[in-house]
């Protein structure tokens, strides 16, 4: 088999694909075409059937995509029918609602605990998660073999947090604090989510934000080049 | 003045240059080139200025872009500047934790209220924002001029949430249920903001996803074309 390099933008939209797909299978709906699927996550068909063909041949000309096979393969590519233990650090209200978040298990994540800092939060649990101090995650994370945490955590604290969880063998960090972190990529891979974006996007795309010249185009990750 | 049509992924990166910006004024720098806004977003240099061409002409070449005014264009150019009324839907763990999210009002946002049906929560503020029932929220929307609310309820409720807020009067949604939400352009804009899709991504670009002939290609909102 060949080597892809797989662009960020391309992930997105299949992981947007597999959310589809999951939607269609619990409605018994067993093809889908190109064109629905397009239009159910709001991009052009041509980009759909580009980012399947990458993958192999999922579908039949003219007929659609078989619903089950499809989800499964992208599950798979995406890797979501195995099971990636993770860590939430900040036992916050972000934290919280990312303990709290549904599908979380679908995706194939153990969300193994939630460490806080606040010694009267440890032994308490979140969301049927417990909550652990710092000594309970450096056990965790050597005994689970946790390699991914997500961090929600006050902007000030993110990158002391960062590299105490690197200190533990962290590989992976999702940084949802709205400050953009930053680890050499020898140490540990780190995902940004600046939820404030979506806002930004948000006040453009609503056309509430005509001015000096400038118009939204309507676009959800097409995964366009700047033009 | 020409209009333009921006990409999503264009006013995405703007959206977060505008953040460095923020952190390199409140550090007292007079001055930054295209590479070091790069280097901090994490994208090369050829297409910040691109990015930042699209809009006039903001920096000077070999020297770089004075901070200040760069910042103050693009807050200008993304609405950050002015005062926008917002309404979040939804008081449990995820609507309090955007209540609760550090640069709502940095970015222009007001956060009017928090709705919820349950009666118990009327009357009561989180993060120092009244809770409110539906009759409560006919009103400020009507009286408050507000045009976007945000989405923070359970999934099974998003398409009735949606529609009663547009009956309101909303024009722009942000929905951060894990639902993707679709309504007809006419009535209303929607964001949806699908967390799930950070979780995938972080798995795939933190090389712990490799098998199946596939190699994760690292870049972060550069708007890629599909190769």
């Amino acid at each position: 088999m060949k080597f892809f390099k797989v662009p960020e933008p391309t992930i997105m939209r299949l992981s947007l694909y597999s959310r589809i797909l999951e939607q269609m299978e619990e409605r018994g709906i067993p093809i889908i075409s190109s064109v629905e699927l397009g239009d159910a996550v709001g991009i052009n068909s041509g980009v759909v059937r580009k980012d399947l063909s990458m993958f192999g041949e999922f579908g039949v000309r003219g007929v659609g995509y078989n619903v089950r096979e499809l989800r499964d393969n992208i599950r798979k590519l995406l890797g979501q029918d195995r099971n990636w233990p993770v860590i939430i650090v900040g036992a916050g209200h972000l934290g919280s609602s990312l303990a709290a978040y549904p599908g979380f298990t679908q995706r194939g994540f153990n969300i193994e605990a939630i460490v806080d800092s606040d010694p009267a939060l440890a032994g308490t649990t979140i969301q049927g998660h417990p909550v652990i101090d710092w000594a309970g995650a450096e056990q965790l994370i050597k005994e689970q073999g946790v390699r991914m945490a997500i961090l929600a955590v006050p902007p000030d604290a993110v990158q002391s947090v960062a590299q105490r969880m690197i200190d533990l063998g962290i590989e992976a960090i999702l940084n949802f604090s709205p400050i953009i972190l930053k680890v050499p990529a020898a140490k540990a891979q780190v995902q940004n989510v600046d939820l404030t974006v979506f806002f930004d996007l948000m006040r453009f795309t609503s056309n509430l934000n005509e001015q000096e010249g400038l118009r939204p185009q309507s676009s959800s990750l097409r995964g366009l080049a700047v033009r």
